[in-house]
């Protein structure tokens, strides 16, 4: 057997490898990705932005760029993230491959084997994963509708072993839907001010609301900032241009980012000079606004779509949220009910979605489930839903 | 200050920063980069292949794919790799973020902070940062013009606290610009066989050969398959179509592949489904096999320039290597003698080089410079070359 690291001897595969397999069936109905949909992207502009672009910039993307990112695309994307009212001069922008990416950097510069970080519950699998590698005992605390549980978290920073720091993704969070009010960011700032706890803030699905009442409560932290907190913010390209292109962002102090970017040259090297040239012709030709704003009015229809299925289907003992943004819907069984087995009978019916133990950094709390709305259309949410919901009836009565 | 890992916090700038941003200057003559030249690039090609495609492969381009690489590319890519005579069948294939990623994936699965790794002198600075992002104590073992010194290799695999991998790159070294013979990879086979320590064969150069009669020397020992080793096998797209595509890849056993897709999953998510897009309609079309083949008379050209520039203007007492592949020349200078005072002087006179120290893990032998011709047209080496030389005269006498 090879002689593997600490941290990755430990490394166990997750279960999301099978369901993403399940997803891409189609015979399936699946709730389960957090993907956009495939017939959202947009092909034809990006098509045509990378046909007119001058030589040089072609060849650019063909070339190395510096480890931080494009010039150009710092550029653009730092005067994107200003209009967000974010203190893009007071800090350092890097670009990331993905904000995944900007996750496992985050975790490889505060993290050793052993250290304690925390996260919210539910959590990101991305942010456990890339935690995980880097040894990371999680310490998960729990949120409500309105954000992180604000009495645990200060009995957590009262610790004499302090968490190395504190991982959130308050607007439209993934998996648990729901978006912090400002009220709890401002008891968060409080709660971990002059305490040497970073705060990583994950704003992946911010410029996905669906209402303009809740632009107060999208301003992230990063934007207030707050004295005493080293703020490190990331966002992503992911949702609001596509995937594929592997591009993300991190807006770090100095003295963060200047490791990050040491981690990054030796992660790899720098991200994609030839994505990170469309993303920035992207911004430029301001086709990101005319698109953030068509995308937003689609998942807003497939999430009313979503919502008026389950208030038809779903048990009265099931608590959920309605969402203002982003992909997801969080159910909550009663408790001692069991996910899992709802999952097999759901695949059996032929839809599919993730179980909240995968959602769990101690992957045992399981009477919870995430629905995904952002890959289907209203029709086949009419269709799906019924199948889970029934799935639910016969598991939990 | 934040509280940052151990590994992280030993972590220090490099000198390379500095002088990639003096080598993109336009008043100075670069022969500092590892870039093939920006007019080099496929780019027509490229967008003729992408405007090809039909809408289900556009579509996946701008998706997440699976975390080892798109099915597609793994299939065309296994098929390229198959003909060099590589086991893809019996090993496992996965798409990289450029071949940084796999050394830094690599690195990780393997090293825990103070552990020993072997790699040659000189080293790669790409694989000396990831090494030391983990934590490693680099032991490096001196390279002559067939290979690394197989007396010291195997006074190491003897040490009762075994290193936990060798890292070489045997193919038109970088820096050192030579091959590897038949019989050193023989004798390194035989050193290895049944250590319990992997090797890291990367392979980034190879293609790029000057002459049929030394393609026997470049079949990797990945293809020779020796018993009772784990050879980890790595290349790149940086070199055969382009670095700001950011796609490398490796082939790995079984069990190590296991855990370098976790890591992979927690680094990054997936590479780039764009750019693997294009890389999978480069292979399929057949445009990669005539590209590499013009690429190579290209850089064969550029090298006979530097060569020629330096039989007329070098001092006898430089050593250096005759190009047979790749895009390096490696000097070696008398004993004692200080490169980066060279240095100084060419910057005065115009053009820039890398200093040796900087390829050497324990960053202090100085007596060496790398000299690459991949980026420079015939009549810029033509007119940097002497003023290198005539700072060498000045410096060394």
């Amino acid at each position: 057997m090879p002689r593997f690291s600490k941290s990755v001897s430990a490394l166990r595969s997750s279960a999301i490898r099978e369901l993403m397999s399940l997803a891409s069936r189609p015979d399936i109905l699946s709730f389960a990705g957090g993907m956009p949909g495939n017939e959202l992207f947009p092909i034809d502009e990006v098509e045509e932005l990378f046909r007119n672009l001058d030589t040089k910039t072609k060849q650019a993307a063909f070339q190395y760029g510096p480890t931080p990112g494009l010039p150009s695309l710092l550029e653009s994307l730092g005067g994107f993230l200003e209009r967000k009212g974010l203190p893009v001069k007071k800090n350092r922008l890097m670009i990331t491959t993905g904000s995944q990416q900007a996750l496992s950097i985050f975790a490889r510069a505060f993290v050793d084997p052993g250290d304690r970080v925390l996260t919210e519950y539910p959590c990101f699998i991305g942010a456990i994963a890339a935690f995980r590698a880097c040894g990371a005992e999680i310490v998960s605390l729990p949120v409500d509708e309105a954000g992180i549980d604000i009495a645990m978290l200060r009995q957590e920073v009262e610790n004499p072993d302090p968490a190395k720091f504190l991982y959130i993704t308050p607007y439209f969070h993934n998996p648990a839907g729901m978006l912090y009010s400002t009220n709890r960011k401002r008891k968060l700032i409080k709660a971990l001010q002059g305490r040497d706890i970073p705060l990583l803030e994950d704003d992946a699905y911010g410029d996905l609301w669906f209402s303009d009442e809740h632009r107060e409560a999208l301003q992230p932290i990063k934007a207030i900032d707050p004295e005493d907190i080293d703020v490190c913010y990331m966002g992503s390209f992911s949702k609001i241009l596509g995937p594929g292109l592997r591009l993300g962002w991190m807006l770090a102090p100095e003295a963060i980012y200047e490791k990050c970017e040491l981690i990054k040259q030796s992660a790899d090297a720098c991200s994609s000079s030839f994505t990170q040239v469309i993303a920035d012709a992207f911004i430029r030709s301001g086709r990101i606004d005319t698109y953030v704003a068509s995308v937003r009015e689609e998942y807003k229809r497939r999430a009313a779509s979503m919502v008026k299925a389950l208030r038809s289907n779903l048990p009265a003992y099931v608590r959920w949220n309605e969402p203002k943004g982003g992909f997801y819907i969080w159910l909550t069984l009663p408790e001692g009910a069991d996910a899992t087995e709802i999952l097999k009978r759901a695949i059996e019916g032929g839809a599919v979605f993730v179980t909240g133990s995968t959602f769990d950094p101690q992957g045992t709390r399981n009477n919870t489930m995430r629905l995904s709305y952002c890959n289907n259309t209203p029709e086949e949410i009419e269709r799906g839903i019924p199948i889970i919901t029934r799935a639910i009836r016969e598991v939990c009565g």
